[in-house]
Formats: structure tokens, C-alpha cells, sequence
């Protein structure tokens, strides 16, 4: 039935089938571009809303800044323009004319929003600045994936000022608890917060922090990042304040992010071969109704009950659809799998007879998920089945994540366990044991776990004594 | 006490001054473009969630396209590119590299979507097709003026293909009432819907409508648009469908378009010597308290009934902010007032005493805005209070618009008339008439409105008889 290729076939064209199929985004053409369907565009929408309302009840507000930055800020910070140089799109001509510096189109905002900071701050009183902005930017990316790695991509960019290195950190945690808890709590992702290696960290950071998540292949995704900016950005761009006690002082700036690959991450997290599977929480459409009839007579008073059912569902304040398409039900079926619509419910003459509707949740397949209940109270049921079946898509994510994690104490055990998951292995944070592991492994480190046991054992790579572990794995 | 520019000495200078004391934007490094901060982007948040509510009731969804648009797109349609190429911002170099066809950042994105939609398109039953994007675009202006006129402006732009011209042209009708009951019921602006000049249509449409708003400085500002595409951009990108009749036939399209520069009205048209004054639906803060004390004694049992008042009225839905920082009453209520939120309560300790609090509508100015009310019911009273303060900023909007209208039969009534407010004459609809206008006046062609009294006239150009009349006035 389904028009996908089978995961275990090949996940990557599983990935793409999946994403046509369900009608999330489409190829542009403009190379590593992509258009963002309706379907796709209403999750990002309700993932965004989420967050949104997260960042705002921990104190942030909303600003924009331009999508053009001056080449000479990104010079600034030097280690931040060597990280992003071989990225940039270069605006060089505008009106008409060979502009006299070239403008950068903005990979990511440090630097014009550093230039905005020095200006706006002053004094104590005017810290902490907390803001994100929602928007889009341009990295020259060599190889692509929809939603995961694209020329241009949809984010929040966050960026903060503090007068104390105390307090930026105490930011810089707080948002990587905010991104975690989005994850879990709307999207049903789990996933290990931790610090990035020095190897791995941000451009321009003293450190920085992520939660990595394991697709369906078993290979991680940096779903979200924190960074500690130290006073790197304050002293390029001068974000001084007049502190307490009468003496200028540089601030302490954190920026983070968390873009639209978040919602590749869903479907490679939840997603099956018969294609996606949504958490209820960011489904455009959480309840499609199917109206199941052979004869006129049928149809009529299936519709009947189906139309009331949803005006009492759309009532109670759910997303739900009445599929009314002339269409068999088996198209339909199929068509609502593949786009992940977590609840079905059947009505047929019998049901309509009997007071009772089919239902069929997503997250468990065929029979396993089928049930019938009855019409009284239907609302309240699906309700609960929908905060069921979000639990149920975390808890199958939890399984597989951690059934695909294997501690390791040598270098073999490494190397056998990237083969099938990660590796959770003894590591100094050393950018030579990096190279070491990109060179003789097709992983990389993803990050030092901030939750692990207290303890020394010895890097697999050096031999060194350490204090802690790293997640060792294949990564997008 | 205000730190602005009094409008009648200098308007130009009274604008950009309400925009920095009222904290609403500040110039960016980057030629021509702005950084929005906090305060106004959270009155565009507002003005954004509105007008998205209207475009999902009347069926579109939201989707994103890319940024960039390959220079050789726009070149398919010839009044197109010729309207645009003057102001295009060029990308030339990507990762490092020259490209071989350069990309230019949109515009606008008929171009870009119309591929798309080519793409998408197939049959009758694919239409109509109703789609709304929320992004910034980029054109290169000379002369910029923050929120009415950026390199980079935030927008929305829709874009539709219907089967039928009769559908396109309820399409964009339908839209340009979109428009006009936001701009009413959530801005408080009142505007003329019509039917913009041969001479004035958008590059590349047959026909552009458009909602003109009168500023404080009686200029017109065009506050949005609505195109007739015909079958122009169909033509160019081969947007074709299968017709219920099995042939294939080109799509009609529409677009339309709503900026920031809605919020450039707003300062405008509401705003006063004291500042901004914001329509109640759209201001981040619809209430303020501030508490009036001068003993500690005072300051504590002041404090105790202000926020027990902020917990009823944020209860009540409103969004409030109580007042504590550490500075005299007098420097708050200017404060607030260049900020323009709606309603401020006083709260001192003869109010605590009397139950009672005093009250200052923005809309009205000193005394006649005050009064003394209970604390019993205040929610209440203050919720029909912000109705009636929308009401009232639209009826002095709508007062100041007709009385700087005049209906003018003569050339020389026509010039008399635009030095104060705005014309409305006979004109035949032909660019020759415009372009006289615009070389013997500093004024131009706004739109021929579309509510007119039947009837024939002469034309006060070319002396035509004529069965419209067009409003002509000074314009941003």
C-alpha cells in the first residue's frame, strides 16, 4: 500500500519518500534550497508556538535584526568568521551597483546583534538583555537534506547579556532544559543533553552545549545548541556596562538555537514504513474522520453522525478533519498513515446503528492500535488517547535510544559499538582525540553527557585518566 | 515633559522621534535597514496574528519558499523585471565561490512560487490553490524611512491560482476586504479601498488594488495591495491545469501584500505630541498601573492593592504590567504615554482608603481623559474602556481623513487641494495623466475608490469625459 521504500532498504530514501509523500516540502531551485509545503509549514508552526511560549514564560522577548550583516563584523571574532567563511553567500551588487563592502547574508547573528547590544547597554540596570528572534539563515552547505541541512533554514536564534559569567551560565543551562523539555513534552523526542567537545564547539564559544538525538539509523542529530560566549563577542564588539560598583566592565553573552531540523528529527524519530507518525501535540490534524459507506442511503446517514461527531471533537478543541473526499477508504487509510495523523475514526452504517466508531491510533500498527468505542464520550476519549499515544511515541523513541547505547571501555569495543548505535566510552575532551576518532571511524564525539555516574576510567583514545564519558557515534 | 519633536514644527523629525523614545526600532549598521526591538515587534506579533486568523478563515495556509530567486526567473516576465531589476540585492559569491548564475533575494516571490506552483498544479481539482507566506524581503531603496520604507522589510505575501478569472478577481477582492476590516477592527485605521492607476499597478499585474490610509501630515500612505496577475505570470511559468472539459488551460493568479508599514500607520496616524497612542488589540501592554506613594508606609498598603489589581486584570484576560521601579509617578506617565498603552491606573493611598482608582485614557488628552472609578467591577469597566478607546482613535482617524478630502472639479481646485489633504477629481484612467499630475504637483495618483457615486465628469487632465473620480494627494 504504502508508496515508501522500506526502512530497512535504504532509511535515506525512506526519509525522502517520506517527506513527498506526505506532502511536508518540496525541492527549489535554487541548489540545497527547499519549499516548505502547508502540510509541513503547520508543524513547524505549532513546534515554533511551543517554544515560543516557552522563551516568553522564562523571561525573553522577541525582537528582529537584518538579514545583511557588513563582512568586517564577521571578522571581528576571529575563530567565529574562520568557522563560517567557506559558508557565506556574498551579496556583492545592489541597485545597480558594486557595493563598497560586501554584504554578508547572515549565517547566524552574533556579530550585528553584538553590534546592537554595545549601543543599547549602558548600565547594570539594563542587564540582563534577554532576546530570540525567529528567522532564517544562509550557510553555503555542500551537501543537503531537507529539513535537516539546507542552504537557507528557519531557526530561533537567542542571544543574552549578563553581568556576571555566573549568570550567562545559568542562561545557558536554562535554555538547554527549555529546548530539552520542548523536545519531550511537545515533540516526544528524547535525547541527551550534554557539552560539546572543544573540538566541536560553536565559532567564536568558550563552550558549547546540545541535545543529540538518535534517528532511526542510529546516527545522532545535534537537534539544538547553548553556547557560553565568554566575553569573546563583548570584546569585539565592545558590549561594555557600568556595573555596581562604578567601573566599566565587558558583559557575558550566551546565544542558542534550535531550527527547523527538528522537525526532520521527528520524522526520522517517529516515522515507519508506512510513513509518518506525529505527535499529537504538533499534528496540523490530530483526528481525521473517515465516513465508511457502499450505497447513497449509507453515505447519507454515515454523514450524519460523522459531521455531529466532528462538531462535538472540533468543539471540545481538537484539530480534527472530516474526510468527505469521493474516495475509497483504503485510499484514505493510507493517505492519513503516511501523513501521521495520530487518531482514525471509522464511521460505518453499523457503527452509526449501534451508537459505537472504529477508532485506529497511529503509533501501534494494524490490529494492535484498533479499537471500538462508543459515540457517548467520544471526546473525552480521544482525548486522553491522544496524551496516550504522545507518551507511547516517547516511550518507543526512550527503547530504541537506549537499547542502541553500549558502554564501552576500549578502543574495539568503540569501534563495534558505532557500528550499531552509540558509544558511551571514557574520553578526554582534547580536539587530537577528535581527530583521531573522525579519522579512524566514520563517527564522531557528540557530546560529554551532562547526566553520568561519578568516576574515573582511562580515554579510550589516550589512555589518559578522565572524570568523564562521551557519546560516540555516527551523526547527520 | 515629551522628548519629541512637536508634529506641526517638524513631522519628518516627530516620527523618527517617537520611534526612539518609544523604543519601537533603531537604525542598523547596515544601510537602509532597521533593527526592530522588543516594544515594536511585539505591536507587530499582534498586528501578524490577527491578520493570519483572517487569512485561515477565509481558507489559505501558510508555506515557505526560498529566499533567493535565480536572476534568469524574473527576467520570464517582462513588466516584472523591468519594474524590479533597479532594486535588487545580488548575491554573486556562495562558499567561497563565484556562481554562475547569480541569485538575487526576493523581492517578492511570484516567480519563485509560480515555478512551484507549476510544479504542483495539475488539475482542476488541485484549485484553487490559496497559499500565505510570512518572511522579509529585500529591495535596494535610495531614500528609507524606518517601517515605511527599509531595504529589508518584514511582509506577508499571498499567492493564489484559481481556475477562473471571475474566482482570481473574488480572490483579490475578498483579500483587499481582508485588509480593510484588519486595518479597522484591529488598527483602528480607516483607509479608501480602490483601484490603483493604470500608471501605478504593480509590475506585472493587469489590475492592483489598494487600501490608501491618510497620515498626520495628510500624505497617503499605501497601506497594502492586492493584484490581479491575470494569466501573466500563468504564461511565464507554464502554471497550467486540466480543465473539468479534459484541456489544458493556464491558471489566474493573484497576489497580495501587507507590511510593516502598517505599523509606520499606526505611529502616524494615532500618534500625538506625547507620543505613540496604540490601539488597545494591538498593544503589548493594554493597561498600566502605577502606584503613587511618598512614605514607606504608603508604598507598602499602595503596592499591596496595585497588585492585587494586576492578578484581577490579568485574570480578566488584559494584558497589564504594574509599574515598581524605583522612580516619581511623573516620569512614569510619560513614559507610558511615548509608549501609548491605552489605559493607565493610578493607585495612591486615598484610592486604597476610598476604593477607588483614578484612571487616564490615551486617546483623550490631560483632564478629559481622566476619571475616578471603583475597584469593585474594574476589569469590567476597563474592558469596555479599551472598546471604547479603539472606537474612538478610529472616529478621530476617520474625522481627520473626510475633513482633509475635498472634491475638487478643476486643475486648479485640484492643486489648491492637495497642499492640505487629498483631491478627489474626475481622471481618466490613462498614464499620461498620471505623469502629469507627477510633474506639475508633488503629489500623485492614489487610487480611484471603489465606493463612488454614479455619475460622468470631466477629466481635470485631459478634459475627457470620464465615469470615475481618482484620489490624488501627497504620498510616502
Amino acid at each position: 500500500m504504502a508508496k515508501v521504500t522500506p526502512r530497512a532498504q535504504d532509511y535515506s530514501e525512506w526519509y525522502l519518500d517520506v517527506i513527498r509523500e506526505a506532502d511536508l516540502a518540496d525541492y527549489a531551485p535554487v541548489r540545497g534550497c527547499i519549499v516548505v509545503k502547508p502540510y509541513g509549514w503547520a508543524i513547524y508552526e505549532h513546534m515554533r508556538e511551543f517554544l515560543d511560549r516557552r522563551f516568553k514564560e522564562t523571561g525573553h522577548v522577541n525582537a528582529a535584526f537584518p538579514l545583511f550583516i557588513p563582512l568586517s563584523f564577521l571578522q571581528r571574532e576571529a575563530q567565529h568568521v574562520q568557522g563560517f567563511s567557506p559558508e557565506l553567500a556574498v551579496v556583492t551588487h545592489g541597485g545597480g551597483e558594486e557595493l563598497e563592502e560586501p554584504l554578508v547574508v547572515r549565517p547566524t547573528s552574533e556579530t550585528i546583534i553584538g553590534y546592537s547590544y554595545a549601543q543599547w547597554i549602558r548600565s547594570y540596570r539594563d542587564l540582563p538583555l534577554l532576546i530570540n528572534c525567529w528567522n532564517s539563515v544562509v550557510r553555503w552547505e555542500k551537501r543537503t537534506k531537507p529539513f535537516i541541512r539546507t542552504m537557507e533554514f528557519y531557526w530561533q536564534e537567542g542571544h543574552t547579556a549578563h553581568a556576571t559569567h555566573e549568570e550567562a551560565l545559568e542562561e545557558v543551562m536554562r535554555i538547554l532544559d527549555v529546548y530539552y523539555d520542548h523536545m519531550r513534552a511537545d515533540c516526544a523526542l528524547p535525547g541527551f543533553r550534554g557539552r560539546k567537545s572543544l573540538y566541536e564547539r560553536f565559532a567564536g564559544a568558550l563552550t558549547t552545549y546540545s541535545v543529540e538525538s538518535m534517528m532511526g539509523d542510529k546516527r545522532s542529530l545535534q537537534s539544538c545548541t547553548s553556547h557560553d560566549l565568554g566575553q569573546n563577542f563583548a570584546r569585539a564588539f565592545e558590549i561594555k556596562f557600568l556595573d555596581r560598583d562604578n567601573t566599566e566592565k565587558y558583559c557575558w553573552t550566551t546565544s542558542w538555537g534550535l531550527s527547523w531540523r527538528l522537525l526532520g528529527a521527528v520524522i526520522m524519530v517517529h516515522g515507519d514504513d508506512q510513513g509518518l507518525r506525529l505527535p499529537p501535540k504538533i499534528a496540523p490534524i490530530q483526528v481525521v474522520i473517515v465516513p465508511i459507506y457502499k450505497t447513497d442511503a449509507e453515505k447519507s446517514i454515515v454523514f450524519e453522525t460523522a459531521g455531529r461527531l466532528f462538531q462535538t471533537l472540533k468543539a471540545a478543541g481538537m484539530r480534527v478533519k472530516l474526510d468527505d473526499r469521493d474516495e475509497t477508504p483504503g485510499f484514505k487509510f493510507n493517505d492519513w498513515e503516511l501523513r501521521g495523523v495520530p487518531v482514525r475514526v471509522e464511521v460505518g452504517p453499523k457503527d452509526v446503528a449501534n451508537g459505537m466508531v472504529g477508532l485506529a491510533r497511529r503509533d501501534r500498527p494494524g490490529k494492535e492500535g484498533k479499537s471500538f468505542v462508543s459515540q457517548q464520550g467520544l471526546a473525552e476519549h480521544i482525548h486522553t488517547l491522544l496524551q496516550e499515544i504522545h507518551q507511547s511515541l516517547l516511550q518507543q523513541a526512550e527503547h530504541f535510544l537506549h537499547s542502541h547505547i553500549r558502554e564501552c571501555n576500549t578502543w574495539d569495543e568503540v569501534k563495534e559499538a558505532v557500528e550499531d548505535g552509540w558509544a558511551l566510552a571514557p574520553l578526554a575532551d582534547n580536539p587530537a582525540n577528535d581527530e583521531f576518532i573522525r579519522n579512524n571511524l566514520t563517527a564522531k564525539t557528540l557530546n560529554f553527557p551532562l547526566d553520568q555516574p561519578e568516576g574515573e576510567w582511562t580515554c579510550v583514545v589516550s589512555g589518559q585518566r578522565v572524570r568523564e564519558r562521551a557519546l560516540i557515534g555516527k551523526s547527520y
